[in-house]
């Protein structure tokens, strides 16, 4: 009977860079949760117990420090992709690597109707994620990037219906002409190439979904999210694919008849567990093949 | 030997209320999370197990729906207040009643340049509290209301410092001429009367509060939540006093020199524990007495 | 119109603080969270920014890991009963100090039917907690502890009713003859002196409370944690008064009709929000007076 | 440019089911939770909106409900294939189902040295999980079963070292002869049949695990999880692969030299972020393929 080392992988996870420029006195901040990946052939440090090809999961934070000085940060991407690529140098028996960055926003204080040069508030609505892969080297070197954003948390309070569904024995669920319709949306989508003005095509993005969300009458989420997804591709040539995770935030009509009160949709609980949970993927036909792109990213199909 | 029973309140915790105003196309939206208690003489519960004095904890969520309804959510101060009064008014053996509430804030989704009438994407910078404590009855009746915000997430990236500080033979720290300043802020202010315009005053005091924190220069985070809670008393004769918790989220300068890099202020690590915990309190002269109205308000000295 | 600093306490909270003892081969480990407040004499911090006074949060962090040696850690009230002491020994303007500490509870790893030497498995079943309050000093000396558990899961299928409750017009909750009561106990209790065996008197008012939950018939959880209390003092005359906060976890019984199927207790579903939340303090007529010791302990009426 | 619908999943997640057994007055009970996904030709649904072939994640959670009841819960693993091949006989357009379920574990609360009848304290060592894979119907049915653990908190406090490993100009670490060791373990492993006696094999790895992690010396987390897999394969011939997930949860040793105290291993502060991430499979030549077994699996390569 034969027992090998299958799929692995090692790196450090949530380094908390923040990098500040203060070229001049309007500073600029970058603050971003940083998570490395090595896979390749590591089957010694497995099976043996040597380290010799181990590049220290500590050295692989230092890295990712220094080059948020050494490289710099324009975009998360940009980023990932200079880190991505040190690390597959750095570490001979690696063959791919994996940086996946969360950047936190920040908003300029107002002050006398003004943002502020050096003080900043935290926005929440919504965080900025990239996974890049760098896999192979030298002439064969292969970069995927996925950008994406998690926690875009929208609601609409009409323009929803659920209706038609397959029903069995088990079912209970009545029909819905106008409900509410809430997520907490994350998404993600890759990119053809590396040359893309990776902030501006995410501004675009996040706009898109937003847009599409807000401004189209829904007949389920799947719907909804296939419409996102349809319209980010039309719009975006340099996106492959989108995928989708959102989870259906329930918000059920409040029974208000006991209490002699009328609830015409008025008042609502939000609910907290279960939840419906939708996950798709919007493709071009000619979208090339990701590789190791989704390998290990969190909460996709 | 006497044993007896002491202080107690009990009520229902987290209501996540929903009050969705649809009178106009243009909808409004309250995102609430009401949590309620009671206190007063409830022996008999606890030591003889009767429940004929006790108001369930069921009915007081149920009032909590019906009442987004039939008193209607224009502040959630104002909502508490009534909430309050209801509560002690049907439990005879109540002699004051807590309402706490939290109002996640939403924005329109922008569509055109304009914020879409029905579709709200939820911002996370900061939300706002309230904790209204009703106590008597008829002619003694009392209110008292604190206001709040929490998590509020700000930071600057100069103009703080800290120095001079006392030293002992445990003492490691270095002095500090030019720092990070971050911090999560919750703060909570008790006003004078019932008779405020409740959402401007929660408007104004927490822009001040912003302001604040950006324009000063920090020689500690208790100066600087010094200034900010003298600002507002200042400003706002409404308020007699406000306090403040405030964690001292640390970035530390991440030290570079073992790469040839220089570190100026540029990259540094945002630390999770342990963190400084600053509290405190700037109250006027003339605040009349606090009553009940600081009981069991989770996070103060 | 005067402006003033009111109360106001700082220290550093959450000091992850592992102590391995390794005299022997067996190993022993205290694994604890520790926090630290400092409340006095602090105004020309806040007003005038002057540090002079200040002990830094960094220096009670170094504090707190160097008394873990030279102290060292029998159990979590000693070690924080000399931590206090410390601190206001080295903060001159400090009028007093609290210390809190959280135990994680950990098992020996069980290997060929014992226990190993250094190998360990940690315990979710409640976490022990400490909160000392030390103030004045010299011959005024004055030292409060709190001892207590929280997190303490515990469930009971049967022997438990909610009936002959008040009813009003907001009233739909059903009587209930028979039904799962479960909490997430959080119970503090202040002891009468110094002079404890703390691990001994921790570990038998622990066992009492899960007694009396399992063995006595609950007609509110009200009563189930006044008869708690009440044994705890009967048994414990270390101890002066004992406080609980309770949320009503509460566990509703599915409606499994519409499938044709009988539900005679059996199928539940666990609710999350809103809970219901139960606050009481059973207390020995006899009690010393508290003073300080119950100031900002988070979770209690 | 063609677009068009990709991968796709649907279901309802995090469904409480608490199973009660009453039979005697010696009560059992199974704390659930449990999440269902539906895979297959939903192509209408997402870009006609029709909701035809859609079973309704309600009726979902009314099934998982119902068959806690119908079919009855002795092992999350039995349970969970009931299901799944009841949400595929439901839904005649998904190609295949996944059921995922925790199980929260419950001791019976000690009483005069007995376990009580039907009081319950949770346990936190660890949670029970388990994903069901059915696809496909008839005489193609296929079952993949993953059973697992997940929040297995274990440390020691010797016997681990890292040291030997690879080194560059970004590397700062020291080497370690005696280390402390700790993580939160995930573990998977995939069953080579359905016919397994499900909950002995499970208390069987468990066990396996711990005590492999206690008992082995270990030169890095990598070694220490290949052994705990290799073992596990070895004696457990029902096994065809293993995951593991596995944080390294940092214990540094905290410089008391600055305070005059030696520190041999005695004092450390458990760190927080960020945390070598070690995820490796140990599989066995024979392994069957595993089709859609790890499709969607959270946390794993």
């Amino acid at each position: 009977m034969g027992i090998r080392l299958g799929a692995n992988q090692y790196g450090k996870a949530e380094n908390r860079v923040v990098r500040v420029y203060r070229e001049s006195s309007r500073h600029e901040l970058y603050d971003l949760n940083v998570s490395t990946s090595l896979r390749g052939e590591f089957t010694a440090a497995h099976v043996t117990g040597s380290q010799a090809d181990v590049l220290p999961t500590d050295t692989q934070k230092n890295t990712a420090f220094a080059y948020a000085k050494r490289h710099g940060v324009s975009s998360p991407e940009d980023y990932a992709i200079a880190l991505g690529r040190r690390l597959l140098e750095a570490a001979p028996r690696a063959q791919s690597v994996q940086v996946r960055v969360e950047q936190y926003a920040w908003d300029r204080i107002p002050v006398g109707g003004e943002g502020h040069d050096h003080a900043f508030i935290r926005r929440g609505d919504g965080t900025r994620t990239v996974a890049v892969t760098v896999s192979d080297r030298d002439a064969r070197e292969r970069i995927a990037v996925l950008s994406g954003v998690c926690d875009l948390v929208v609601l609409k309070t009409t323009a929803s219906e659920f209706k038609g569904f397959l029903k069995d024995e088990y079912t209970t669920l009545k029909e819905a002409d106008d409900r509410i319709m809430a997520t907490s949306l994350v998404a993600r989508w890759r990119h053809m190439t590396t040359e893309t003005d990776w902030n501006a095509s995410y501004a675009a993005i996040r706009a898109t979904l937003l847009e599409v969300f807000a401004a189209t009458y829904s007949r389920a989420l799947q719907e909804t999210l296939y419409l996102m997804g349809q319209r980010v591709l039309e719009a975006h040539s340099e996106v492959a694919e989108i995928r989708f995770s959102a989870p259906n935030k329930h918000h059920f009509l409040v029974d208000l008849e006991p209490f002699g009160l009328e609830n015409n949709g008025e008042v609502f609980i939000a609910a907290d567990r279960p939840y419906g949970l939708i996950e798709a993927t919007v493709i071009r036909d000619e979208a090339p093949d990701p590789g190791e792109a989704w390998l290990a990213v969190p909460a996709f199909t």
